[in-house]
């Protein structure tokens, strides 16, 4: 048996179009955003959902643009995974809605949701590939990432400033030669109760309902740097399994939450800055899909070499975190 | 390369100790259920979590038990996969908090949860068959389905009666000898809006908490017989790729609502009754947890015959269906 090799196709995304300022938000909340917080974090600008965009919408005009960047029909695609940790509810999940809004119902393909929270980008490019390499039925699977963390906000403290809403689109192939090279997944549980939406089956609904802080974001206890801990660890493994140097790498992407951690990684690797790339400042921070949109991002303005490797590490809540490479062909 | 291979290398069970009757729910909710509801069903008691009870809690205790099983350590799990849509939280995921009631944080096993409503039993097998074919990392892969559906129940329908809580678990090794031998999964989101708990990201949370039916289940449209229409199709083409005939069968084992459909899918085949096996008379409705419930019941029973296949079909809102057939070594 021949081995399958795995690439990434194409990619899309979805921007919606109000932009909020520092100003805004002061209007809004009576909150004025510390400057030295929107340098750290490199969160210029906020974007946010109208009313009628939703998770699944978002999802589809990302995945629009992902299908017409690889001159697919929605038909050539057997499989569709969706991560997020905002979904459109609590059940069912978001994915089938995207299928129907892609108008998949018709050939039923397969759909389901991914939670590893914002570690989704990398954890669904490795269940992906997984899936193609293990699996003759599944050719074409399409990821998309979609956030819509705006509508879990209270609008009364700084760190809301952080979340932004907006949804991002891979399409992963079957190839002749190896795009995917290595990956290196992690978790620790230990974290959960510390950042979350705590509206859930862990006790029962009636006493959640009268709790209001239960259905919002909340904050309840400060992450250590876990980022800086581990990011390099994670991306020193990968590189170790995929045999490759720095010189091979055109870029590595990270989640969007703070601009300092990146480029704080970055020098430690030893590698220059224009070797990653970054969206916040434009894009806000858009937790499961800002991986895919950094690296959409990245190729549209020619930062990715191609037959050199691109990295792509994710972290989120709960928590998890992973690294995963790809060859750019 | 050599194929890999991937058999059940052992299930668990955690069943809630709280017995509901219909009495009981007559007692609690005003509402008698309707006899020939309980026939048709065959959903002859509730099983409720009790207040310290969590779908985590829930689904560390059926882990625990498939380890126990497999003689296994938490240690030799590569991989933590929890299926659910009655979510601890909506975020973070549950998979995290069972990984680390597991004591897996220690070996920072990835995990991570996947949402097919009920019809997961079905998605995460073909997901942990496929992770371990496709990637070498992968070697036992921890699949938990757990339900906690009465803490979304306002008690005032009949319907209600339907739901109970527990949690089921499988281990899925790397073999020798093909254990997975076919599947079929399909989706169709035009379903979407039918069924469902309704409190998510589709419109701003402030909205929700004062519409006092989102964050329960709801029952807005009535399904069309989707089971008893798909259920067959699904079989006769897992069993045309495995190239079978059903007299290689020893057991399939269905979604656990509807004890009717199931009788009817059974003789609409040309298979004795004896070849599937319910628990939904002891158990309820327990939703992701049902099908390897039953699963774990009938090979308590001496029901599972080696060397014979078993089909197991799984459906849930949204909605999604899969069925998928392993080789019982």
């Amino acid at each position: 048996m021949r081995e399958k090799h795995v690439k990434i196709a194409s990619t899309g995304i979805y921007v919606p179009p109000i932009i909020m300022t520092p100003e805004d938000f002061e209007k809004k909340t009576g909150i004025k955003v510390d400057p030295t917080f929107i340098e750290r974090t490199g969160l210029k600008v906020k974007r946010v959902a109208p009313p009628e965009e939703t998770p699944a919408t978002m999802a589809a005009k990302a995945a629009e643009m992902a299908l017409e960047r690889a001159k697919m029909s929605i038909d050539e695609i057997d499989l569709i995974i969706v991560g997020t940790d905002t979904p459109e509810a609590i059940s069912p999940p978001t994915a089938p809605k995207v299928q129907a809004l892609l108008n998949g119902s018709k050939k039923e393909i397969p759909a389901f949701d991914v939670n590893a929270s914002c570690a989704n980008p990398a954890y669904m490019l490795e269940l992906g590939t997984s899936m193609i390499k293990g699996n003759a039925k599944y050719r074409n699977v399409l990821l998309v990432g979609t956030y819509a963390m705006t509508r879990f906000l209270r609008w009364k403290f700084m760190w809301e400033w952080i979340f932004s809403d907006g949804a991002s689109a891979v399409i992963l192939s079957e190839s002749e030669e190896p795009g995917y090279l290595a990956s290196k997944l992690r978790a620790d549980g230990t974290f959960w109760d510390y950042w979350g939406i705590f509206m859930g089956a862990w006790k029962p609904i009636s006493e959640q309902v009268v709790d209001d802080t239960l259905p919002y974001l909340d904050l309840r206890r400060a992450y250590p740097p876990v980022n800086d801990q581990f990011w390099p660890i994670l991306i020193k493994n990968v590189m170790e399994q995929a045999k490759i140097s720095l010189d091979d790498i055109t870029q590595i992407i990270y989640t969007q939450v703070r601009l300092k951690t990146i480029l704080d990684v970055t020098k430690s690797l030893g590698l220059p800055e224009n070797r990653t790339h970054w969206v916040m400042d434009k894009y806000g921070y858009t937790g499961s899909a800002c991986v895919y949109m950094a690296l959409h991002d990245a190729l549209e303005q020619g930062k990715v070499e191609k037959g050199k490797v691109v990295i792509l590490v994710a972290s989120g809540v709960g928590y998890q975190q992973g690294a995963i490479a790809f060859r750019w062909l």
